[in-house]
């Protein structure tokens, strides 16, 4: 892949300064990049990363004198970088066509210029839409349905009946449509209910690896267009996800817990069952959330308040044994008081 | 799957009020059931969709003037909810006895009226009991043995000498048999224990997607009859875990822990090495338990500590930042009054 | 496998008192142990199995008038345990070569003496070392690199590129460079940062079951010599572990964490990203670490702090409804005092 300066400005919507007809053949970290790459400055820490680079052209958001090379000025150079990455990366590797060591039932229908590895397993009437990708080790159950551009990597599992997406990314080893964890007590021995529902992951999903999601109860658990997860996520039945929602590794998610859109949760929080997240809302990592929160709001800590208000708590939380030592003198003073008057 | 409400009431323990002679063909949530399918009602504040549902009968606890049609009248709607879903419920898929391109060595030894799918693996000396299904995927060491009934999903490795028993469901992802996490140090590095142990899952255990159960250092890891574990539990070597005991999501569980009967532990919960947990005690989601706990108990929060103690000192620590000021200006007092004394 | 006391005692740089002669076959618990098998005493609260055992020879480390047969004296008894016990140890079980039911790409290189599981599928132009031996369900992407003598147990996932050493043993179900978790918004989109980089993961390191290390952005992540990996461990991009740490099960490390050598880490621990933990670091199970810890300290409760301020604040932290009291009260008697005054 050759692109000139000028090519990678129009795509990313920047200027260039410098020479436009220079032409880019990679893309790399500014410690890394060698004659001929195009790396990007977007950090004041980096800058004697910059100084040293030895990148042939830089992206960044104002002219920069510490680097002599043509600059592409964009508003925001991490985007830019992204979308250059994207172009120069290795693409996915593909399997040509469809392997005779895969395994597909006769009624599964098959789009164009799909990709099937060796030791893939494809139930009865499953739809796998055109471009697909599944690595070896991919369990697709029967009647599921594969939107085109989906890549499935290496070891995943998708249940009967689940519904995925245009473009989703689902990552190593991660099962989509397990069993929701439903059981009643019929004196001490759990009875299990029947999860009758599916799973249904919209386009532009990303999903971590080694993940879960659960199948409704009944209807469907519900990820929205966009949402991307981390690794380890548990994702409960009839949870719903909202779009460009962001949720770090480990966290989990209890059954029918409803989530906004572009919310960002942070690793190893724990959502209660049935609770409310509205838009926007942010989650600090090992916070656990009880109750619903309102749109917009930031949250922290066991069980989760107002970030501000975590920030001040957790600051006296480790002064609590001055804070005693302090209350014991105090009531000695006051003793001393009583006494004296 | 066709049933009179009668043969419904019977199943269950109910009785009926209105026509039992009516034919039921499938059961639904109030909101998506439709003509010929039975629903339930548990939870008044469900009371809007018990009046709007078109489902032809429900179940209840008490005859319900707000529906129209024909009740059975059971002492928990919920568990009778749960016994005539899983006669509606699509059965599990089978493959139609064994694949040719499952790899099954010849010293297998498997049951009657099994179903093993293509791509799994058995070893050596291995015992399947009859009608065990086994999906895509499946690893099962030499000498595992795996009693009739049980459901293995794709994806899941049982490692040698692992015993399982009957009825049992392994969700899809799970690793049973892996090696304990056993070191000794000799100077900084550090020298692994062999792990000669096993796993035992006595019958009725259900283990959730994504989960970890190690083998034994010597001996066996034990999961007595009738246990539930969520997903991404990980049980370590060595622990016993008792009747009919509930594990959420995410729970670690450290080397040689002892649980009792019909205990339940809440999500991402920690439980120190060595420790015995009581029957029936339940521990709160996210709690660190460092110590014992006697049968009954309730407990939550970390270090754990009694259920009502944590909910009040949850709420006080939301408040210490006016507690600390509250303090100084109780010193100020205590000054001034020690001046004008 | 026979052996003499002897021989042991040369094998573990210890002493036999008694007959050295002695043939031992085998080795055991206390409890377990059977005639001819030698087992070992390193805690005092097994006196009574001491007592008890039937075991022929006893590993000490310093001679015990509880048990009449020979001992084998050494200073570290668990060590030289795990010593004796490896080699008595039943061998991994290997498949005999490379099976016709493996898929491999003609542009494999395969070392000496490999165990190649039916089900294992191998990509272009990866190496793999002599001795090596892969479970059926292993995924190995293109030009990934395996050391001699490396195990890796059923469904592990290694995708492309990265490089294992030698001597490493990866339990089941575990993902190795999947997609570090990277996005820029573009508006309330989120769009994918290439993650361009790969894994190192050094010799003699052991990676617990159903975990996660993420490939790089660029560069590597990299887990060095020696370290040793629980369960359900999450490491994201560009980490970096040095050597000889041990990290208990469900761990989350974020992106870009630098930790030193001999570092332990407690089980459920979150380490926020861009953090440096140093050498020798130990932090207390279900810490929140978001900020670097200099070398050699202990640390414990999130946020971390010194694990002796913690014990002290964990204790007071039980006690805040009591604080509560004690300050409503003692507000009463300044407030008397005033009135007084």
């Amino acid at each position: 892949m050759k692109l000139s300066l000028k090519k990678i400005a129009s795509l990313v919507g920047g200027n260039v300064i410098g020479n436009d007809s220079f032409i880019i053949e990679g893309i790399n970290s500014l410690d890394a990049a060698t004659q001929g790459e195009i790396s990007f400055f977007a950090d004041r820490k980096y800058k004697e990363s910059l100084r040293k680079t030895k990148a042939s052209a830089i992206i960044v958001s104002e002219e920069n004198l510490l680097f002599k090379g043509p600059q592409v000025v964009v508003s925001n150079p991490v985007l830019a970088y992204a979308k250059v990455a994207s172009i120069f990366a290795p693409p996915v590797p593909r399997y040509p066509g469809i392997s005779e060591q895969a395994v597909l039932h006769d009624s599964t229908r098959i789009g164009k210029d799909v990709s099937i590895y060796p030791l893939v397993y494809v139930g009865e009437e499953a739809l796998i839409g055109d471009n697909v990708i599944m690595f070896p080790g991919v369990f697709i159950g029967n009647r599921v349905k594969i939107g085109n551009g989906t890549i499935i990597y290496p070891n995943v599992t998708i249940l009967h009946d689940c519904q995925i997406g245009k473009n989703v990314i689902i990552n190593a080893g991660t099962v989509i449509g397990s069993d929701g964890f439903g059981f009643v007590r019929d004196g001490p021995v759990s009875v299990k209910i029947p999860q009758i529902g599916m799973v249904q992951i919209d386009d532009d999903v990303e999903i971590g690896a080694n993940s879960c999601i659960d199948r409704a109860a009944s209807g469907k658990t519900w990820i929205k267009r966009g949402v991307k997860t981390d690794n380890f996520v548990h994702v409960a039945h009839n949870v719903i996800i909202g779009e460009d929602t962001i949720v770090v590794a480990q966290v989990a998610i209890s059954g029918s817990v409803h989530i906004g859109r572009q919310v960002i949760i942070g690793g190893q929080v724990a959502i209660s069952d049935h609770v409310e997240i509205g838009d926007r809302v942010m989650i600090g990592s090992q916070s656990g959330v009880p109750k619903s929160i309102p749109s917009g709001e930031v949250v922290s800590g066991t069980p989760a308040m107002p970030h501000r208000l975590w920030l001040k708590t957790s600051g006296i939380i480790r002064r609590l044994p001055q804070f005693n030592e302090h209350l014991r003198h105090l009531e000695k003073r006051v003793a001393e008081l009583e006494k004296n008057l």
